[in-house]
Order: C-alpha cells, then sequence, then structure tokens
C-alpha cells in the first residue's frame, strides 16, 4: 500500500514536492490543500483534487503525512503545531533564530496527538545541518564553514523588487572562489561576510526610473547588501525571461580539523550540493522525510523530530537488509 | 562521569582510536588489550595500561565500549560476536560481501548479552556508506559513483610487498580527473574499471633483484592490478622513509540524479574527504559511534547497528536543545 501524502499549500515548494512524490513508486499524492480558490488552482498530477484547506478538518482517515509548504515568517508557526494535532506532518521551517520555539509547539501538538511532527527539513536547514553535525561529532577540533551558491535567494530578490522603480529582480549568491579554495586547502581563513560571498543582481526598470538611484539603495541596503560586493545588472524584460527564470542553487559544508597526539595531522570534509531547481530538491529531501514520519509513526513514536532525531534507514523504501547487502 | 573505552589491538587503527579518545573530553581511556606480550607495546596515552586481552573476561565493570581494531579477514569476525556478549563494542569490519553474515552474528550475540554491538564504521564502510543512503533517498532516479584517493591503499602495498626482489612498498590509488570532472558536471558517464582509478606504485627493490620483472608482476597481477593503468617508481629506502612514510587518503561519494515531472532537472550531491591519516580519522569516526554504543546502551536498546540504523544525535556530546539552537 503507497504512503499517502497531502500538500498544504501551491507555491514553489509545493510544486517540488509533487515532482518528489512522482519519483517514489510507494507514494501517492492525494490532493492539494490551499487557501485560494481550488479552482484557480491547477495540479500536474493527472486525477488529484484541489480542495480548500478547510477540508482537512475531516481528512485524517485519507492521509498518512501532511506536508506543509507556507512560509516561515508567518504561516509555519501556525500551520505546523494546528495540524501535528491530526496529522502526520513535515515542513521546512528555516528561521534558525526561532526553531528552539517552534520545536516545542510542535512536540507538545504531536505528542498531544499521537502523531509524528518533522520540522526544519530541507537542504539548509536539513541536509546541510546534518553534515554539520556528523562532522563536528568526528572532528571535534576544528572549524566549519558554510557557502551558499552560486544560486538564487528568494529573500534576497523580494528585497530588490520593492525598490522603487524595479519591475522585476533576480538576486545570485556566489561564494567567492579564493575563500573557499582557502578553506579546501586547510589553511583555516578567518573570513568576513565580504570575503565569502559576493551578490549579482539583474534588475529589469519601470520606464523612465533612475537606473542610478535603483543601483545606489540595493548597493547600501542593510543586512541585505551592504555588507556584501554586489554587481547591479539592468536587463529587459525578454532577458529576464530568457536567462533567469529557473531557480537554481547549492552550496557546501565544510569542517577542517585535526587529530594525532600532537594535532599533527589535518583533514577536510566537504559535502556539496549543485542544485538545477533548489524548490525540487527541498521537495526530495521532505519526501523521504515524509516516508521516515510514515514509519516512525507506524511504530508507535510520536512528538517532534528533526533530521538529528531520525535514524537515516527510516528515509529508505528498502528493507534493512537490502540497505545492508547493498549500500553500506 | 566520562565514557570509559577499551582498545583491542594496537597496530594503526588502534593507535588512531587512542588519539580520538584524546580529542573528546567526555571519554577516557581505559586500556588497551593485546595478543602480544604487553610488555612490547608502548602506549601514547600518559598513565593507560596496555593488558592481556583475556583480562576482558573479568573487566565487564570497567569498560563502557570496547572498541575492536582487528583486521576484517580473521580477526573481527571471531571477536566482535565474543564481545559483543559481554560489552558494548564497535568494529570496523570492511569485507562487504560478508557484512550480512556478520550483522547476523553480532545481532545474536548483542542481543543475548544486552549489549550494543556497531558493526562496519568507519568512512568507508561508514561515512560514505551514509551518504550513498541519504543521496538515494533525496534522489531515487540517479546514479552513484564512488572515487578513492589519492591515499595509500594498504592492501595493494602488501600484494606488492609479496613479490620476490621488493624490499618495501607503497601504493596509491588515484581518481582519475577526467572521470571526476564528468561525473561532478552531471553527465552520466558509464565508467570502466580503467577509466576510475589509476595506481601508483612506490618500491624498494632488494640488492640485485630484477626491476623489470617486478614491474611486470605487479602490472599483470589480477584483481590487484591487471585492471588499471599502474605506474611504478624504483625508489631508495632513504626516499620511501622521507616521502611515504604517511598514510593519507581520501575520495568521493557523488550521486547525480533528476527531479521534475519531466526530469527537467539535474542536482549533484557529492560527500567528499581528504584525510591526512587514514587510520585517525577512522578512529575519529568509530570513537563518535562508541559514544552513541554508550548512549543507545543506557536507554536499554541492544542488538547489532550499522550506521543507518543510528540517529545522527547520538554521535554528539551536546544536548539534542544545543544541536538544534546551534547546528539546525
Amino acid at each position: 500500500m503507497s504512503i499517502r501524502i497531502g500538500i498544504l499549500g501551491y507555491g514553489n515548494l509545493g510544486r517540488g514536492v509533487e515532482s518528489a512524490i512522482a519519483h517514489n513508486e510507494d507514494m501517492e499524492l492525494v490532493g492539494v490543500f490551499t487557501r485560494r480558490n481550488p479552482e484557480n488552482v491547477k495540479v500536474r498530477t493527472a486525477g488529484v483534487k484541489v480542495l480548500e484547506a478547510s477540508e482537512l478538518e475531516h481528512m485524517q482517515d485519507q492521509i498518512d503525512v501532511l506536508v506543509l509548504c507556507g512560509g516561515s515568517a508567518t504561516d509555519l508557526p501556525a500551520q505546523t503545531p494546528k495540524y501535528a494535532a491530526d496529522y502526520n506532518v513535515v515542513d521546512s521551517f528555516d528561521t534558525h533564530a526561532r526553531i528552539p520555539e517552534h520545536f516545542a509547539d510542535v512536540d507538545a501538538a504531536a505528542k498531544k496527538g499521537g502523531k509524528i511532527g518533522i520540522i526544519s527539513c530541507g537542504w539548509d536547514p536539513g541536509m546541510f545541518s546534518l553534515n554539520r553535525l556528523y562532522a563536528n561529532c568526528i572532528l571535534p577540533e576544528g572549524q566549519d564553514y558554510t557557502f551558499w551558491g552560486k544560486g538564487v535567494s528568494q529573500g534576497h530578490s523580494d528585497a530588490v523588487r520593492r525598490i522603487e522603480g524595479v519591475k522585476d529582480a533576480r538576486q545570485y549568491t556566489i561564494p567567492v572562489p579564493e575563500a573557499l579554495d582557502a578553506v579546501r586547502s586547510g589553511k583555516n581563513p578567518e573570513l568576513t561576510t565580504r570575503q565569502k560571498h559576493t551578490r549579482e543582481c539583474f534588475v529589469v526598470a519601470k520606464e523612465g526610473a533612475d537606473l542610478a538611484k535603483i543601483e545606489e539603495e540595493i548597493k547600501t541596503m542593510p543586512n541585505y547588501f551592504a555588507d556584501y560586493d554586489t554587481t547591479v545588472h539592468f536587463i529587459s524584460e525578454e532577458e529576464m525571461k530568457r536567462d533567469h527564470s529557473g531557480l537554481p542553487h547549492g552550496g557546501c559544508v565544510i569542517r577542517t580539523g585535526v587529530t594525532g597526539m600532537d594535532n599533527e595531522h589535518k583533514h577536510v570534509i566537504e559535502y556539496n550540493l549543485k542544485l538545477d531547481s533548489n524548490p525540487e530538491f527541498t521537495g526530495s529531501v521532505i519526501v523521504a522525510y515524509a516516508r521516515a514520519a510514515y514509519r516512525m509513526s507506524k511504530e508507535g513514536m510520536s512528538g517532534c523530530k528533526t533530521v538529528f532525531d531520525i535514524a537515516p534507514a527510516y528515509l529508505s523504501s528498502r528493507s534493512a537488509e537490502d540497505l545492508r547487502a547493498h549500500l553500506l
């Protein structure tokens, strides 16, 4: 019998989860739930219904795991605890500073409902977190580095779009090659924000807009750009559509550390992702953890879990014997 | 209170485990156990006793986890089940084909004794296996690649040493850069053994030995060299000591795969290790899993486990709250 998945929220991530389900033979998409008018939402999986979110009030028997694809700012802090009382859920909550609070809320609800709630699932937080943890445990004396990109940052693109005179914008985060080389060589450099990443913006300006003013506003924007070397390119709408319609991303987590009775040996552990589609990859991680939620729930577990709490074998549809014989 | 570790077998790996214990503040080395005469074994940790292996018959109260540092060919198949009946144990059993059988033997003994037995721990099997598993679960449609090196293969070095006229030898396994590039670019190449790795041998010949014959014997040796492009260098004993006394190693696990309703997006996941000391890094992984064995045992679990069965948080000395707040 398939694992029956529901998706709440059908933006980029919801579509990424839908595509991931299509790649996993033991899973089935039961329905896409939306707060919009379902008639205006068109999904890509044949035969799958789009339903109002309110339908989730009485579909507990039809869904094994509900994947929550809302935003971390306002959607998930309310949605994940709410639905964890009735469903096994997985979210991709990524406001690092608020994770402890979110965990507590989801844990209380999930325990009360006897369900599993997996939070902060994706690649960062998610696979990058896992690799930070494993590498820290193996090399207790060392240094962590995380680089993002080259890839589109949606938050930064949105920030540029909010500037007066900007019609559309896309922002790429790019690791500085010299910084990456220095880290990989084991030199343990101390790197400032500016030394680690550069930012590149492609902007479609409205007719008659003051380009110099837009560029200045981008480059001096606090938090988002002021601490970085930023390049701004003004392009046409056609160029934007032709060259920048994808959502590629990636990056790497590197830990360098020492072993030996006199710290005489250096080691470099690197986990590296190159992703053509950020939301589809994130959706693929989430779906693997949805399988884990289903299996842990079947075994009678409940409460909030993160990638740290879940034995890797739970992510796989293959038996423990098969995994040991072929992947160990 | 510290986690009290015993080491059985004091070769390269035993010394690597000893060094790893010194880097973990919550651990303490109780003793090194040997089948040799303890008087002939000198350990590097101040105050630590070297004892005969037979002493393990009555030290159950003094050791929380026993790390088994013997070889996979004959030592571990007997030792790990034997000691798993009385101790939480960790080994680095690496004969891939015999893992199912070894698992069954250790599982039966550990369950009977109410202990945890972790097998096949290190980097391959170990961290490489974990990364194969995670990447397979995230990208079910894709292809796996494992490259080893550049690094010293002890098995291949030993094979060269057994050739008549050879006094000493060191063999390096080297990934072919073009193959690595093709894999990383997402081209999904089909690669033969010869296309993936080359082998480089440094040989000290005995006086008067027939160098051409040694080189020919190496290059045509079945299983070890015949399927590879191999280079042989004859060097002096001084050069061997000066340039080849380390045991560096490393390599990478790469999975490339597709997502999207039409498989339109490619992704590359890479886990990469560059190690100055193979035995010390392996020892560091083993010691992190020794902590997991201790904690799982404290929680009342028993039986044989592999890296697939162990939730990552068990490897860390930090609390779940701390991990969520700082590493997620």
